[in-house]
């Protein structure tokens, strides 16, 4: 088993290359939803910077409810600042799926919408900030999953 | 009080830049230890896109020995891969500092040397990867503070 992060079009590819690195340090595996705002291609990557592109458990889809039928065990989680629930005060699963939306807008307001029961955001101050960087969001709810499971086969 | 964040000379204005943007979120201090690898004039900060580096509660230092001399009272923590305690094994409390090193290089040697009672380290798999990217251990680390903190002065 292992945990899932998806990224819903995601449009920077130093964020998606900052949140493959993660992954593949923790054996998370990553699921992108198109469009992208990047190219996948080997020499787009090289450009980018992308070394661990080759060590990620990686899966494209080209919608977010294909990815749904394809794991229609799979409990997911929406990350949104629109969200009342707290990240932390998740009781996280082995095999639970983390989904973030795109950098400029977030997720889709029909997908918060359908799932107000499992969006689940992380507490800031927003008077200066409306949001944290994407690949910083993931890392935290990520690691606050792995934590609860105490890091399973992580030294 | 508050939570203070140390990177010591770093080199990637990027990832500064994004943990201006986490600090700014938490109303975490922010120090910033030279050399740093980028200019720090509204220009230079405007074209890497700091934007939210106004809203930053920020001191720059010109060694770790000037900063620690201007905060003898405060709690040191040194992330580093090198470590043998687990960040979350740590009980952080109101005005700790999380000290961070250089993306290529991390910490210097003798500072980690120096400190081994007080450094920590993320649980990951290195078979693939070696270290996590700067701005997402600084976010990993700064969550879990917040997050035994109760996340103060947050929504």
């Amino acid at each position: 088993m292992a945990l899932h992060i998806v990224l819903v079009e995601p449009e920077i590819p130093a964020n998606t290359g900052n949140i493959s690195r993660t992954c593949a340090a923790t054996d998370t595996h990553l699921h992108l939803v198109r469009p992208l705002g990047f190219r996948t291609d080997d020499a787009s990557l090289k450009r980018a910077g992308l070394d661990y592109w080759p060590s990620v458990k990686l899966e494209y889809h080209d919608s977010f409810a294909e990815l749904q039928e394809k794991y229609p065990e799979g409990r997911f989680f929406y990350a949104t600042t629109k969200a009342t629930k707290r990240y932390h005060d998740i009781e996280f699963r082995d095999g639970d799926f983390l989904v973030f939306g795109k950098e400029t807008k977030g997720l889709p307001p029909e997908l918060i919408e359908a799932n107000r029961d499992t969006c689940i955001r992380m507490p800031m101050r927003t008077e200066h900030v409306r949001s944290l960087n994407l690949s910083n969001s993931v890392a935290i709810v990520l690691y606050e999953a792995l934590r609860q499971l105490d890091f399973p086969g992580m030294e």
